[in-house]
């Protein structure tokens, strides 16, 4: 089953925890185990699995990449100025694979399934696929 | 079909070759063909695939993300201490897909799925799915 | 259906558009609906998704890397002189997946799968397995 939702992102760099939608389209496909996966077709965002629990973590990712990966240095800077939001989402991939078990996502207790806008505010698309 | 397995890991940060693991739940599907997916439901933990045959280059792993991801500069710190291994662990990524080929994971010659312990020492879960 | 096609790269360090070559798998598959994964079984090299309508963003993805993972400072090198192109190689990964809607890839607008030759020039393999 193959679902897409859509997210309006509010900051220039932000993370928003998507697990609930996510979750939805896993109960509504009625599978019992398989794969779920979630992916963004964008070149400036990004989707992690790690904690929100403490929403710091995402801001934390944000400052992270944002050391490792500097604005304004870039030669797509000249046609676009978004250089590195490009270099960020090439590195952390535009999606990610989660195990159906039980009928449920198999997210551990500290996971949670997370959009990363890297060049926002924008509206973004949320591709989700589910096989068994 | 799905199966979990445990890793006890014995270091703070630790790279342990699962390869074996992972290719007995493969063999017992009986699967010819398709994919394996491999999955840590942890938020201080990752999966990567690379070379062992050096085992020096799972060190060089280890110590390329403190260098990139220096310990104890991060808001969760205040929390629970172990914000650069969730900012490293989100980078990484929970998950690696391996094709299966000829009833067998088409790992390369120098390839071999390895379980990041980033926060440790714990035990930790595996999740291997196969589909096809 | 898996297919696997090889590609010669012509530098060290090189970003390859490998799109065309991915679609076609699925094209010939027949298969609507789906999973798409693209999987390079070698230890220096990754696959990454990002745009490609601008070339120059394939270049700032390897003079980032460089930087983030310098040449020369690995433990590996003393075998190989290689032990950058294996750590960058472990944090891109060998894999993406990408989910197939109305028979076709779908990639966003600035979406292309690339090749990242890390340890050329080379002759490399890219297993493609459709799933549906």
């Amino acid at each position: 089953m193959t679902r897409t939702f859509r997210i309006r992102t509010e900051s220039p760099a932000q993370v928003v925890d998507i697990s609930d939608r996510v979750a939805a389209v896993v109960a509504q496909s009625g599978r019992e185990s398989g794969l779920c996966q979630v992916y963004v077709p964008h070149a400036t965002a990004a989707i992690v699995i790690n904690e929100n629990a403490d929403p710091a973590i995402g801001d934390d990712l944000i400052d992270a990449l944002d050391r490792l990966v500097p604005q304004g240095v870039w030669r797509h800077d000249r046609i676009d100025s978004n250089g590195a939001a490009h270099v960020k989402a090439a590195i952390l991939g535009p999606g990610e694979t989660i195990p159906i078990r039980d009928g449920r996502l198999a997210l551990g207790r500290w996971q949670a399934v997370m959009l990363v806008e890297l060049d926002g505010p924008r509206e973004r698309e949320v591709h989700v696929t589910v096989l068994g």
